[in-house]
């Protein structure tokens, strides 16, 4: 782990660069709108640490009326634990007996739960969890985006059957995210898609009634479609995550105004410094895709006219300036908004918090890295 | 960080998934080759530190015969330095005072070199050297890839003169890398572009001859056109990286017999457990984009055939299987080649080295996330 790039009490333009900066109000009005419009539509919320890998923000969603948090790994789940989050559910399946008992090990301190989609796998989990002397809260997972997920309906629910009747096992519901639909362009898109799941969730809970099983937990969400989900009287948790920071995929894609989504706010930034002015048009920033990810496009320069990030190699962003960019001496520093949030996180150390320009806390995101 | 994802000893397929393997035999393989080919050319190697980030991997270099190492950060510098390296040369400019009078004080103890395209930043950086007590080796970076660098000739060499006439700074060459041009597909474009880089370069030493300085270091090159450079009759010193690991970025590259970059083997692989066969043609395995980057696309499977990488999300890697396929049971662990070395790299805290099918050693990768 790298020293951290700030103090606190320093001002935004003394924070060393790259490093990940985080404006605080912006983050907690993210967290406390998420928050209303769960308890607004009756459903729990449920934030992904995979998102923010960090167990300080963890916190801030549960303070604000979140059950506990998701995560898709036994890594995160460990970070948080040992933090005193007490409600995690594993969003994801847990494959290998060493993954499945250190998961086991955890449910001695909390309330742990992991998806199925697989008979045998039900049976391995059970009997590790036997031998630890807990019970894992055990969810299936239905297909409903082409990812994981048993198909939904009669063969969910002989998988919930056998689940019901394994030792160390308790059945405690269904997982039923969409993942492909977040970023799907249109409202209307986004819709379908989720009237889709919707349909696999609604079959999948006939069936179970049918055998006489109810489900605690019906989940999925994420930050693009969550609207859809809680609104459909069928699930009941929300495990949304980039809501809190956002980027510029989620700012792309168009909401049910027709606007950019409106909703939540950018609060996330790599701050970069201008390094290089080889060209009265051209300016290069010490940031590149070791400071945030490119799989979704390059960042966007926040707040400032007339400056566009046209290429971006291992350690600089090479930008392209208009006659409307200010001067942009060496040195000067400059807040991008990354493409894509989760894995842009997933390579810095700690948030640097921000506040009235100043530096309030330091955020180490512990569970960056924790992909096992 | 965090824990290892194996123990000394271990065979391959005990190894904890998602984990960044090497293959040490082809690693060494492709250390020798370089350390060869540079030998016969009558260059120096400095390798790059950008990546591997692994003081392991540099003292192998070095003990092949490498002069030192590269970096693009002062953070990487300060890694390789605290693990005995005693001659660094950051390949970028360094701006801001905290930063320089860190790399300055690292000149205590190794022979530390920086480039520079901007007279005032010399100015900067020759007072904080004078301060600290040293003396830092300075290079004038020429621009021949569209990136950073002061235009070739005459303005290269007025900064060279500043910076000879700087107490603090003592002139040591020209930086002249095209990194645009390390992965241009073809043989031909490759050659062209470096033919670029090397007019820059004649100009360049001309104009330096006739105000009187030589230099120490001309230096630059990939492991896309290092032939070209060391060939030159003016590069002396190749900075190459990716030549240890390879990747499918570079696989695809067409080399001078119009196959495949044939020189070095693949060596690296993130080694992804099945999780999930959610139908008889597809199958998803526990590494997304936080285990590999995806800017240059998803990774190839290595050694077995009918399996495809379509779709890549965080924490999933989405396959396509064919008839040919080998039956894939949850719990199978596959061998990915990632598409670009170096980011993937970062996201990795070890490397395990294998050979003979065990767990031989475990590179702590002490410059991951050194961005600073």
């Amino acid at each position: 782990m790298q020293a951290p790039p700030a103090e606190i009490g320093m001002r935004l333009e003394d924070v060393d660069t790259p490093a990940l900066i985080v404006d605080l109000d912006a983050l907690e009005r993210n967290i406390g709108k998420m928050a209303d419009l769960a308890a607004r539509a009756g459903v729990r919320l449920r934030p992904h640490t995979k998102t923010h890998k960090c167990p300080a923000i963890a916190h801030r969603q549960i303070a604000a009326g979140a059950v506990g948090q998701c995560v898709q790994k036994v890594g995160e789940a460990e970070a948080l634990v040992a933090a005193g989050v007490r409600d995690v559910l594993v969003s994801n399946e847990v494959v290998g007996e060493s993954k499945l008992r250190r998961l086991a090990r955890l449910a001695r301190e909390a309330r742990i739960a992991l998806c199925f989609d697989d008979a045998d796998q039900a049976v391995i989990a059970g009997r590790i969890a036997s031998e630890e002397g807990v019970t894992l809260g055990a969810l299936v997972e239905i297909e409903v985006g082409r990812r994981c997920g048993i198909a939904p309906g009669a063969p969910a629910a002989a998988l919930a059957q056998q689940i019901a009747g394994t030792p160390g096992l308790r059945f405690s519901g269904l997982q039923a995210y969409h993942g492909r639909a977040q970023h799907l362009p249109t409202h209307e898109e986004r819709r379908v898609a989720i009237e889709g799941a919707q349909a696999a969730v609604r079959e999948t809970l006939a069936a179970l009634e049918r055998v006489g099983l109810a489900c605690d937990i019906v989940g999925g969400a994420g930050t693009g479609t969550f609207q859809f989900e809680a609104g459909s009287g069928l699930y009941n948790e929300l495990q949304v995550g980039s809501y809190a920071f956002m980027d510029t995929d989620y700012a792309r894609i168009e909401d049910a105004d027709g606007g950019r989504f409106a909703t939540f706010e950018h609060s996330l930034f790599v701050l970069a410094t201008v390094m290089s002015r080889p060209a009265p048009d051209r300016a290069v920033v010490d940031a590149g895709l070791k400071s945030y990810s490119m799989e979704k496009g390059p960042p966007w320069v926040h707040g400032l006219p007339g400056i566009e990030v046209i290429g971006v190699s291992d350690e600089h962003g090479n930008m392209q300036l208009t006659s409307e960019a200010p001067a942009l001496a060496i040195g000067t520093k400059l807040r991008l908004i990354p493409g894509h949030c989760d894995p842009t996180i997933n390579l810095h150390d700690f948030f640097v918090g921000i506040r009235g320009g100043r530096v309030e806390e330091i955020m180490p995101i512990t569970a960056r890295g924790a992909s096992r």
